[in-house]
């Protein structure tokens, strides 16, 4: 191969003789990627200096995009540490956050304070499962019938063709719905570390494959939507997709006044009339003051998929005052995410910055006991979303969010 | 102010005198910034270099973040060019996308390709407006009716006290709701070029003292989730917020064989049976394959807030086969994002590699006429979940789906 | 017109000479009615002697029903008297109910003479208007969008288009709703004292024909799923349909604990838990106990529609105990329903028990004004449900359900 | 016990001496019902002759209503004979429906002749189970987590319980759920001919004593709405409850025109754009045009529970186009409610009436095998909505709706 350089490459560009994702067959990744930029100015007049200016080799990257012309920067902070009382997680934690929406960490951190003088929190991964949901056509009821009862019959067949694609993950059970001709299997797959999208669909193909020979049914579509993948699904928020985790604290009613000022009677009340009352009138899958803030500037720092921030945001947060013997106030906070999907290897996990962030945490790489590492991540991104509701709820309980942003915000 | 440098800064928080968020108050921020790495260096270990390889001076980003250590660096890419016939965008646009999902650019861009050599595609902001909807306790349903009766008859009282807090917005109006002893007061605004929450809270602010003056209403919290923000909730999905903006185009059935594959008879059943009755049965509220993806890595490229690709998932895709007069089907595609939440002022737009990516679709800044970059801005997006679809849908009717991710992916 | 015996036309009806529908073509409809009996116990051994003793002439029906055999007998009782502070309603109401479910009248009882004790309910009505949507086809988006324009530009040719058809019903809006190549257009009208839907559905009929006519959009059907008619659905829940509707009461603690045997707090708490919380979870739109029983008991008792029970049970029910300056803790309990569809003329209003049953309410017929005794029904209703929950919440708390129904069920 | 007369009773209720629900103890049922109506006279001048008609002896319908004054007549009509190949179900079916919407059972038997004749429909239940899930309170997450573990552990020491209560009952599985600091288990079981709600509730009670005891978990309601009883919520819609059935039919292309007088695209396209778009986008969990119209007069006919009109709401209709290949296209349509919850013994199954008209269904009492009448007759109901679904989309694809009702109707 010659090595065009990046003018070159981006002159026959625009003559039409090359096209934009062939470049990487001219050049290296880098030169490749300026010879973009160099286009992209050339017709736009953008200066794109500081897209240019990435801290790594163009070609580790070569898994997460194509096109490259570069890469978005997006600050980095740090909140914490917060102790943290997990199945997986334990002990002081720190927690990365990307994000561009002044105020957040500001808010997280207030949160995590208080958490942490009040003992740090508890959380737990209550249930786990990666989704994949083929759908199958038929041709009526009575093939749905008989293709779902060979199914119930043959999960042992479905677990064999499915596993045989993967060295890690395992079937953990397939769900069948019927709707007219159209017949649905969602598979569920403990996929350890990962989050395991990819080899859901895999392994999911692969049984796909025995299902259509066995019985009358022909697939249309690998993803039939009851996955359900990066949409805002009720299927996920009932029954889970990826980590469904619970986390909570009990905060004294004193570290409640003096630290976030106001009360636990207070904030419960907020969290009843917006939270629950509020999400209940709106039609809502997400009972919640803002946990997709946390999911996403979380998710960002560590290298997870950015657009299954959408099932994060599946949340419940409650808040209750515990009238403790001496007549005081407690308050107790929790929030319970279904469907927090994240994973410490592949994918964005494996870039620069996100192998960073995820090192600050601990957390790189597969863990031990296998699932180990993603499940600690799901707690302490979990911690962090109680953080952000517990200050949030605070700040309009004490009634300065808009001034919280006035001052700090855009 | 001494300025201390980054060792001394790490030492006196590891001693306890300072405390994390308080480092820029004795050096400048990148000084401040390295001292937080050296610190998580030192208590986890973490090494933290490409981190700190961003390519802009720290307080660029003081609005956005804080406890600053570095920033996130997401593979960007672009798509495109693509010809857009738009009630605000027209003409060729690329579109810069950052995500860390292998083959997600290469998805659009063969839509992107496909829906230009059609013609290119519709597309227009059919609702628009910012909402806040504050809770407020009242007696009781007697009280909550006189409340809401005053708040009718006062809607320009409250116009005015709203739009003295910015010399932008406009509010649009106030939609009341009662639940009991809750009264929620859904305010919506035009706020032009910016995305607009924070000018919308500001401003609700300001109308919520008169409704408190005037009325037996006390305010509970400035946000009472019928706005509703980061969380999936179907007043989004139908009423809107943001912009709504549908895209369309109808793709010559020769097109749809050469290009995709397949045949637009094939693609309608996919599409009906995966993202119209599949979503259904999944309890959804959003019927598309992926159009969060494409929304997220739009909004990291040009700085939107990535916590509302939540709202950005509530989308709908239609695909149908028209037959034509020769007999021959073309394919008609469409999505409508129902709460697409965008900005070109403001927020993440004003950091460096945002800026950038914003120049690269010609719309940084304020519009002519106003609103008219942020209109522009929700087309060309619109116009990139279009092509997602149309490549996504193809791809499962012609089962590559996991052999593409397969050959590309993690 | 020979009029021919029962016999005789169930013996045509098995030779196929005559088919079920015609028999009123031969005889009076009591004759023909006899006759389908006649047919069906020879056919299928049933004895109908119950069915064939309802106490009216089958003419009356004949508006109502087709292929008539004669009446279902649902038993009815009588709740209350319960006082009434409301926007239509005052004084003292009976409430009749008929149902099937043994302790459903003794539990609501209990309910409102708890709430006479404390004084009576207060309720208003606190919007209204019944909906039809139909939905268009167009081209694609750009024609949605010059359709859309031109009907906000022109709702006074609509309205009176579609106020030309009925004497009584006032057009309040219309709502466009663009997805695709599909356009929705809500209509809400005042319907006055009639629950409006065929009023609604002939009123639309006539715009559209304005709309064909004006703009490039087809019908497609005149209900478009927007209204949303029947059908659980979220729009329903935000915008309401029909009257939404609230009812309040505060129980002094002392009653809560004398007479339901649980404490305020109790009883709030198995709201949250259950009412909000669990519903919350349960991905649903109805946050209440059973306020379906006592909307569908009203309804068969009334003469409404049995099947907009649907969209009764789009209700909030909201508990929480209220601290008194002397320490002691009241309770206060609303239900808010969002679409409850009733009419007072018109439809089943009309038959004989039914007529008789808002004799009891003193609510049949035409309010004075127009549309004040569906509002007062409305009212009455909501005060019913606001008992049912009250006093199932309380059994709940105190945990007698089980038992309850073991004692008085089925 | 000394029997009084009727006007005794009524003077004594007005001067405070005895209660309305009292009446019995001093009096035979009918006695007490007429003083009632005589009370009830007197007080509001309502004639109530009718509602007293009431063909059977009042003490038949003490399990089934208190402070009973007569009956509500709602008009019965009866459709078909169809042809039904049904998992349980099977030959020739009458459907008895009560209610009072005109034109109702005219559309209906339209629907079901023509289904009759393209040789009659097929349906299945494809899943079972009725639910019931009570909540728990727990300290927090931890004391959740080992609550859940112990109950996944012990399934069998639960069933043990459970089943203990009930002679015909089975546990077919338990669900958990964590939020925060309360635990719901969702109680599936075989309730075999019965609705079973009431069956389900008293085991369900015996069951979360030893919860109670073995546990930290004390018991908050024993129904904590993730069951979800006459609420409209996506847990049935996604899961099921009570019978989950499908039911479909192909109709000949001929049969489309000449008797539905149009044609099968003409029909898909309404109710794509509808059912499928139309309540996509008014966020629905019920995707079909009147399911709820069958299931309710289906319902008050045959003695169900008349809320439970909610569920049966939770239906998709799909209907399609299939080209033969001779190029004429017939129509595939289907209904699937996802959670009818019905019974053949049991509850208002009991009454005259409505045992009357089980029998023109060949359906009362217990089936042989046990489960199999109720089954039978999920499925008749199933094909009375798919006939009723086909008959108002073809109305609507010819656009006769509104007239149809305009003639037949209100």
């Amino acid at each position: 191969m010659t090595t065009l350089d990046p003018e070159t490459l981006a002159d026959r560009v625009r003559d039409g003789e090359l096209r934009l994702h062939e470049l990487e067959e001219y050049a290296d990744a880098d030169i490749a990627t300026e010879a973009r930029r160099l286009l992209l100015t050339a017709e736009t007049g953008a200066d794109l200096e500081t897209v240019g200016t990435y801290g790594f080799p163009a070609e580790e990257a070569d898994s997460a995009i194509e096109n490259m012309i570069g890469a978005a920067q997006i600050p980095m902070g740090v909140v914490g540490p917060v102790t943290i009382d997990g199945g997986a997680a334990s002990g002081e934690h720190y927690l990365p956050l990307a994000t561009t929406e002044g105020a957040l960490l500001a808010s997280v951190n207030r949160g995590l304070s208080t958490i942490d003088s009040a003992g740090g929190a508890t959380v737990r991964v209550t249930k786990s499962g990666m989704t994949r949901a083929p759908v199958f056509r038929v041709d009526g009821v009575a093939e749905a019938f008989e293709t779902v009862e060979w199914v119930k019959a043959n999960v042992d067949v479905l677990t064999e063709a499915a596993e045989s694609t993967t060295s890690h993950g395992e079937l953990l059970g397939v769900e069948p719905y019927i709707v007219g001709d159209s017949v649905y299997l969602r598979f569920a797959y403990d996929t350890k570390d990962a989050m395991g999208m990819n080899m859901a669909t895999i392994a999911t193909g692969a049984a796909c494959e025995v299902v259509e020979t066995e019985t009358p049914a022909d697939l249309v579509a690998l993803s039939g939507n009851l996955c359900s993948d990066k949409k805002p699904a009720a299927i996920n928020a009932v029954e889970g997709r990826g980590r469904s985790v619970t986390a909570d604290v009990v905060i004294p009613g004193e570290l409640v006044e003096n630290r976030l000022h106001t009360t636990p009677k207070a904030i419960a009340e907020a969290n009843t009339r917006k939270n629950l009352i509020g999400s209940a009138k709106a039609g809502s899958l997400g009972f919640n003051a803002h946990a997709a803030n946390v999911v996403a500037a979380a998710f960002l720092a560590t290298g997870q998929d950015e657009a299954q921030v959408v099932e994060g945001a599946n949340t419940i947060t409650t808040m209750d005052a515990r009238e403790r013997e001496d007549g005081v106030d407690d308050l107790y906070a929790s929030v319970s995410l279904a469907s927090l999907e994240v994973g410490t290897v592949g994918g964005g996990t494996k870039l620069p910055t996100q192998r960073e962030a995820l090192d600050i945490l601990g957390l790189r790489g597969g863990g031990d006991p296998a699932g180990s590492n993603a499940d600690a991540l799901a707690e302490v991104i979990a911690v962090g979303a109680l953080a952000g509701e517990l200050s949030l709820l605070a700040a309009l309980a004490s009634r300065h969010l808009a001034s919280a942003h006035e001052e700090l915000g855009r």
